[in-house]
């Protein structure tokens, strides 16, 4: 048999996903990973913590927090669901800067990474022309800014391929000039399940990575390139055709594993050595089988524009509950677009 | 075990998809069909007659003819090949408006089906936007109509969801009034294979019927309903996710058969009992798997705001280039947008 | 002295502008119109009945009921104003109804005319796609359809230039076959004053009549040619180069007249012979001038995708509260795009 | 009489319409500006010198080049003429390099100010996305670039409404990260007469300035700022309803003054004082009535979605054929949008 067992990495953005990945490899809990979860009407929190290098490694997740808000009927383009996440990611957001350190005054730069012309990598731009941005008045009268506004800019440097420049080099050169405390950078993210495409959203100190999110991004933006901290706001738009094939997998092995009477070698019958190989296994199979008949599409839901204005008001409106005191869940719709 | 191998119907729009499966089943031709296959610089083109009521149950399509172009490059953005696939499209449409005996002087109505507010359904609308149309001049001012020019005349209906009327409705109540000879409908389609989103133009002389296309029609438009016969020139843009893994299935069955060295018997071990299933058997069971737990979304590519764009305009080109007589491939830019 | 006193018909689509020209060549009051105004925060309603053919002519607007409702304000993007102009809308066009002996139970069609490829020509398709529409509830299962909703149609029939067919045939063909008690017609209208551009909305139940409105329609959509009423509700969106100049020549004028200490014979001394002229005089004046050099564009606010998105949402959010008694202004922005 | 005469300033950003004011309020040409006029096929160029400070001061331009491309026709979306536009604005602009010292290597950053969400603020966006980039390849590999690409980059910084941030701000960052030798910006302007809107093409060796364009800038991007030379290239996509008002009472004037029998005297029986007003004074009697009113609403034609698509085409196929000898008119058209 001349299967090619090569290990390939399950390509994933999100902590939770690589937590449950290592759980699986590793037969139960890793330790050096912190967690809290909590869930209420139909929003689901984890609170994932990776507290040190050698969980890092064996998890494939940098150091750091990460906090996750699923919520699967995100699709289903009700507004008083969409007002409920919004709240509840202004919650956590805030305590989340509370958590790492960030205090109440301190000025932000939001930048939206990804492209305003590809509907699944518009989020970062949609976000950045939603939220309230205070610099320009703190910079002309400070003294005339009303209270309860925290000095916010933001902006959408636009993809590699419309502008021959990194994003990260545009982002450096403005915190240069205009000095943030913080950037908070908004990413579509590539995920390894559908079900999860459209309907979470992670918040993590970690900054954004080579690789990370849709865009092929070479440099990233973090601490140590822009020398100040740089919060990542992810949400899975896409994900490979490989990933939902590999994903079906599973949940038929689940499946015939479940089933009343079924038992381990029932669903090796079914499924053959399939049933045998680990997900990268299987993973790395299915894509050396799709890739080069040009299978391994990216894709996102067919109604992908409407999935994305909504997660955009959903994290626009979040931000600026959560960054402006004189803001609250009650007035933010008429100060978001 | 509890495999329940009910009879799920393989959804296609395409006659050369449905032909494909009946063959698989069947073992070999299928009597009653006519095809010819042409093939020129990456552009496919398939024609293709069903020409007797039994072929049709058969095969599941209805008597009729069918042209199919596929251009596996069209997802590269290359303009050149846009042209020539223009062009190859428009000689093919006015052989076939011959072959089914619509004359140089007949008038159209271009019907341009789907939501122009979701991108991948989006392709009759913006079909519609840049076809030239020359009813009205021929109203007011016949004499003074440019020779070369044929009565045309295009509607994008909207669907049901924004309307509350059904778009054969809405096109009934203008084909009473407006008499046109014949109807080109375009639709956009749902695909069994990931590969042929985008990639494909089929030409039918049957009209749209009820369930067909991405949108949930319910009546459908053809020459029993309409009084005139009705052109469907349709573009698969999307799949369902259960779709692409059992096509991933098949890629991997034919993937082992055809491994030297293997046989028959080492698939098997390898995939189990799966491949004892027929196709529609096994989707069956994936999207009885998938289904319940939301995954089986329909999907599209991630580049559909792109793809869209460039397939509408081939198409729009090769109808402008079809109808009159004075448009060509050399002057055509200059007429769609 | 060449001055071509030819008369100029004063360009305008509402009816207030209408009988104030009508009052200004008078001299004072016009009877056979009747008019109630009212002002509540920044709103002013103007409620007009042309009472008879004589008045009719005199002041050029067909007999019927004009309701207008002109907010100078509704150009400053504040939503809680246009929350509340939707509020008075709807409360102004349930009285509407109710004057004009259509029950509550009427069916709707709501008619979206204009270019949607046209910022100031989108308002009417805009509005099509945030009404919310119930026929197609009541087609398919009439006893499963909440109470409090009433059935409700909408279509955007395009422009002549993009589909080769007057809006008016369209519209017939849709109402033979779907058989509404009402039309409801919403159009972008031409102003002969800037400051009323994206501030004023007129309520009449005279239809929509050839050379009304933005584009050149040749036949209207009235009660005579569709055999129901039309209700026609129109937003000032653009107007001409030459009524811009035209006012400020009023203005100038008033200007004048008004400083203390001058008099009707130093207005003269300042502005001429153009003082001696009427407003259609002068008007034919200036656009003598103007057009055969091109000047006489057709011209729009810099700002208008904004207004024009603001307007529609406003107009839509009232009709939905209108049309169905589950809808009123706490919940109807759920309902509403 | 009570007629203020304070001086207002005639708004304009186009050099050729600063030099008719001059001359215009001289009563004939100005030393110190050397002109060159050219004309062919409907397309007038002017290049304009501004030799020294005195005539700088005199005419309110810059010492500085200016090449302007005026072409009534350009509002008629025919692209032939577009072509042809493109074509002598690439001739224009390889002689324009050529003459203020700039070498076929020098690498270029280019510009695109304004917003997308305002339509006729979209020009500077609009041709960033239009642009050809290759800084990215000469980066990643330089060898690899094919001969015939000069190294090219392009950004659209946003407005201050929705970054925060000044645009200049943005540029200077990105200026010094990435080191372009010049920067090309791309800004919509404000003329002084609706027949330029949309017609003209301005490019100059003078950078932006506070206070140019349709944005409200506060600070510049010039060389003295950024350390490299700037390029502005302008079109006036909106003018002032008072200065519509105003050009209209010129033509008024010029029409009176030219007919036949009339003579300057009649003229002023005709329009009174308001002939003995220079420009500047007029349109600030102008101004000063409509302000206060509303009334001097930034406009723009009704077809501005089309017209701004046009010229940014334009203008992005120009720089093209400018800036990379491998493009040349043939072969734009593949790489532009």
């Amino acid at each position: 048999m001349n299967l090619d067992l090569r290990q390939y990495s399950v390509r994933t953005d999100l902590a939770v996903e690589s937590k449950e990945l290592a759980e699986t490899a590793h037969g139960g809990p890793v330790s050096g990973i912190h967690e809290e979860v909590e869930e209420l009407d139909g929003i689901k929190i984890t609170r994932l913590d990776v507290e040190n290098e050698q969980v890092s490694r064996q998890i494939g997740r940098l150091v750091g927090h990460y906090v996750t808000l699923e919520v699967p009927a995100l699709r289903s383009h009700d507004s008083d669901l969409q007002e409920r996440v919004a709240a509840a990611f202004s919650k956590e957001f805030i305590a989340f800067l509370d958590k790492i350190g960030i205090g109440p005054g301190a000025t932000m730069l939001i930048v939206g990474l990804g492209n305003w012309n590809v509907t699944p990598d518009a989020l970062g731009p949609l976000v950045v022309e939603n939220v309230i941005v205070t610099r320009h008045y703190f910079e002309l009268a400070p003294d005339q800014v009303a209270p309860g506004y925290r000095k916010v800019s933001a902006v959408a440097p636009g993809v590699l391929g419309i502008t021959g420049i990194e994003s990260s080099e545009i982002v450096q050169g403005i915190v240069d000039r205009t000095k943030p405390d913080v950037i908070i950078a908004i990413d579509a993210l590539a995920s390894r399940s559908l079900e999860r495409v459209n309907t979470t959203i992670q918040i993590a100190d970690i900054g954004i990575h080579p690789g990370s999110g849709i865009g092929n991004k070479r440099k990233g933006l973090t601490k140590e390139i822009l020398g100040v901290p740089c919060i990542a706001i992810g949400v899975p738009t896409v994900c490979y055709a490989s990933t939902i094939v590999n994903n079906a997998f599973d949940l038929m092995k689940s499946h015939f594993n479940g089933e009343n009477g079924n038992t381990q070698s029932n669903t090796k019958q079914i499924m053959g050595l399939l049933t045998d190989l680990s997900e990268n296994e299987r993973l790395g199979l299915v894509k050396e089988i799709l890739e080069p008949l040009g299978h391994d599409l990216i894709v996102t839901p067919k109604e992908i524009d409407e999935f994305i204005e909504d997660i955009a008001n959903v994290i626009a409106s979040g931000l600026n509950i959560s960054l402006h005191q004189a803001i609250d869940k009650d007035n933010v719709a008429a100060h978001t677009h």
